[in-house]
């Protein structure tokens, strides 16, 4: 999915929510598990509830991996089963030298349709650049992270510059607002405004509304831009709102909410 | 495998070869091509081949990833295939909140029998710590690569630090040298003297000699430590050092030829 029909999506939907699929056998309703591929079928009824009041899916990579081969063809199931509607993102994480890099590449952008995929900045351009060769595919480049341990390395600083600073600058020689976007913590939400000065175009993904108490309101006022520029994900609130029965019609009620919330938002700043 | 089993297996071996397995089907010889599982055979027989002159293995997960499920089947068979006479490494260089750290760990430490995983130190402390809670498992965190991309943050330097030390000397707070290693690139033989002064007692992991360019000479004599304290990696030059049926013996041929220099080397340095 290209820039322009990102943003399109989010104004006729009213809502830039991106639904995190962090999905775990001992969290789902047990009534699944008898299933062929319960994290499949899990995750199929998540998208089916909450595919009007999302733009994008974020699959974490590592909640398939833990499940082996097994797991990694429930994860090809899932994002190809989202389609070509909503904006994907393989939340991998990774980040490795060049041939290897481009191995990564192969397997989410070749092997699996996802448009996306999250890296991490450690080891400078030749571990971004094979996948910004990918045409028509993004990379979502780790700068300030939600986590506490965000500050350990990310903050440290070289005359005026912080280091997720000097990632966001360097990696926009690397690539542009049109195949780069930026992961920013809910829980930074005073950073925004100094990443807008220097990411002014970049759409940021941002984590850790909800369960790691981020404020959208704050993110939202400080964060948007005149494409809105966010996708904010939301994961456990949606999909273990309810371990019943009703998980998916819990997940849907859930997520109308968030997006309620982000139509309020997105007319207060004036993108609608 | 722990730390005092490692140092008495290089001993008697007289050598700290680690043999990357890249294994790509573009790159094996063509007659294997025609089995049930090329990249499994073809690994099999380079670690027949080279048992005797190494004292690890490391496979470099993206390769795995890239055949998706049928990967990530021919990744266990082989961690599986090497036992416990040798270090195990997968070489994923996973990075990710505490939750999903500890999904990662599953994949590698509970369902496949790894020894240890590189880890990205990007995202901090809680994207570390949850791989050293595995009793007998090892973090090998980055710290200094050997690409050219390693310049662009790593060396960012605030008063006397550079980040790559503060990765370090952080680290070595949250683990120690029983269950950490750092990766330094064979690429900046000048920094072996420095980061001995901040990790006397852990083990490196060096790639970078071979094909990259380093010089194991000089690796060694900056780098020793009297557990020996180093883990060399070479990949391309002995898996690939024949495109035909003898592939093996030519891989033999080289890890000999490697381990020898290495054996010279540890008499040189006094280590033996």
């Amino acid at each position: 999915m290209d820039k322009a029909t990102l943003i399109n999506e989010i104004r006729q939907k009213k809502t830039y929510l991106c639904v995190g699929l962090d999905t775990d056998l001992e969290k789902i309703p047990t009534h699944l598990l008898a299933k062929e591929d319960p994290v499949f079928e899990f995750n199929k009824q998540i998208i089916d509830a909450t595919r009007d009041y999302c733009v994008a899916y974020k699959p974490n990579v590592a909640f398939y991996e833990a499940y082996g081969a097994q797991g990694w063809t429930s994860l090809a199931k899932t994002v190809n089963y989202i389609g070509k509607t909503h904006f994907t993102i393989a939340d991998a994480k990774r980040g490795d030298i060049g041939n290897t890099a481009s191995r990564y590449a192969e397997a989410f952008f070749k092997n699996m349709p996802f448009d996306s995929i999250t890296v991490a900045p450690y080891m400078g351009e030749d571990s971004v650049t094979p996948f910004l060769q990918f045409e028509g595919k993004w990379v979502i480049l780790l700068a300030l992270t939600s986590n506490k341990g965000s500050q350990d390395f990310q903050l440290m600083q070289e005359n005026d510059e912080q280091l997720f600073e000097r990632v966001i600058k360097k990696a926009n020689t690397w690539g542009s607002s049109q195949n780069l976007m930026f992961v920013v913590g809910a829980t930074h939400p005073d950073y925004f405004k100094r990443i807008r000065k220097i990411a002014p175009d970049n759409f940021l993904l941002v984590p850790g509304v909800g369960a790691q108490g981020g404020d959208l309101a704050a993110v939202t006022r400080n964060g948007i831009n005149k494409d809105c520029g966010l996708l904010v994900n939301s994961t456990r609130d949606i999909i273990y709102a309810s371990k019943g029965t009703d998980f998916a019609e819990k997940a849907a009620e859930k997520a109308m909410e968030i997006q309620k919330e982000m139509e309020i938002l997105l007319l207060q700043n004036k993108f609608l």
